[in-house]
């Protein structure tokens, strides 16, 4: 492969690991629910990644590229981010999934520019099943409703969730300047300017979901 | 539903919380895999017992029965089995997938003559894929090839696995007496005869996978 050829794999195995392990954390995370009903619910949201994992690891070996090597770059900064994070109960659980997915969703959406058919298409086909932001919202906002407390403590953990986040991936941009450089718009690698989109969809999420910024 | 139909839903619920908590546990194992090809592989052994879960619950559903009634019974002793045999290392992990997977399968054969259709295909269906069997049979023949010792230590551990699972089974047999009935061969609830099969075909495997008995 050219050298953009394997920034290319990179974006592919990026997203790919992230559901890979995103699927492992959140199965992890299913023993806080509360009920048999909410466990499996999170546990379907976490099967739900890995066949998204399948599609990109299969893409990558179509392009030539084993998947493990085009994920390799992203282990240590994702488990850095989920080993930092580590939900303590239900709430944070579902705050984590519903904070997690819709970044990553809004990561993945900027990522798609920079690909070709077919795998702008793929990739914008492995975004989350709104249903699971639904389910997680709307623990979200139970908890909230239970005890108003709780939304200052969310609060404060979605704001850890997304400096954790944002801190890491700032690690890999910074070292790996193929991939920051194929994601850059109009030529110029604007990654203050990626972030704050990023955020700037975060802080309207947050407050739909009833939790301040 | 009358009693023996609540037995019924009772059978369905234990294979469903199994499907649950094999997924769960076997994507809580993937962290100790050696490579990120062996980590996806134990991911995606993890994600079919989901597929299956969904599948046993829906079942449920539409037979009157809340999914989550169905399996409170079993989150107990299920439990008791999976944290009385925590893997320690990648051969474990893929030991605990061969054995438990299988034994799984020959106790759901044993239960599918119990029902009735559609469910006794529906349970059927639900069987181990058998491409996962053949890569937890490879991955401890290499770990055996690596370190002849190694299979002294594996059997050890395949002998704890059947045991610590034999014993949650007779206490969830001795509980549920409508349960133990349903599952009884000409009106006789023959437990031992049952364990006794399902070990004579655990050896069998074991032989085959290089282990000693």
């Amino acid at each position: 492969m050219s050298a953009s050829g394997s920034a290319y794999a990179d974006l592919l195995g990026l997203v790919a690991f992230g559901e890979l392990l995103a699927f492992e954390r959140m199965a992890g995370d299913a023993r806080l629910a509360p009920d048999l009903r909410r466990r499996a619910a999170l546990n379907e949201m976490a099967a739900a990644e890995i066949a998204n994992y399948r599609r990109l690891a299969d893409r990558l070996t179509a392009l030539g590229v084993p998947p493990e090597d085009a994920m390799a770059p992203y282990v240590e900064p994702l488990q850095a981010y989920h080993d930092s994070t580590e939900p303590r109960d239900w709430a944070e659980v579902v705050t984590k999934a519903y904070v997690g997915d819709a970044i990553t969703d809004d990561f993945v959406r900027e990522i798609a520019d920079a690909l070709e058919e077919p795998d702008r298409a793929l990739v914008l086909d492995v975004l989350h099943d709104s249903r699971y932001a639904d389910f997680a919202g709307a623990e979200i906002r139970v908890a909230v409703a239970d005890d108003p407390r709780v939304a200052g403590r969310l609060s404060m953990w979605a704001r850890r969730l997304v400096g954790e986040a944002l801190s890491q991936a700032g690690r890999v941009a910074a070292e790996r300047a193929a991939l920051t450089a194929l994601i850059a718009r109009d030529g110029r690698v604007d990654v203050p300017g990626l972030f704050g989109r990023l955020t700037t969809a975060h802080t309207a999420r947050m407050t739909a979901a009833g939790l301040n910024n």
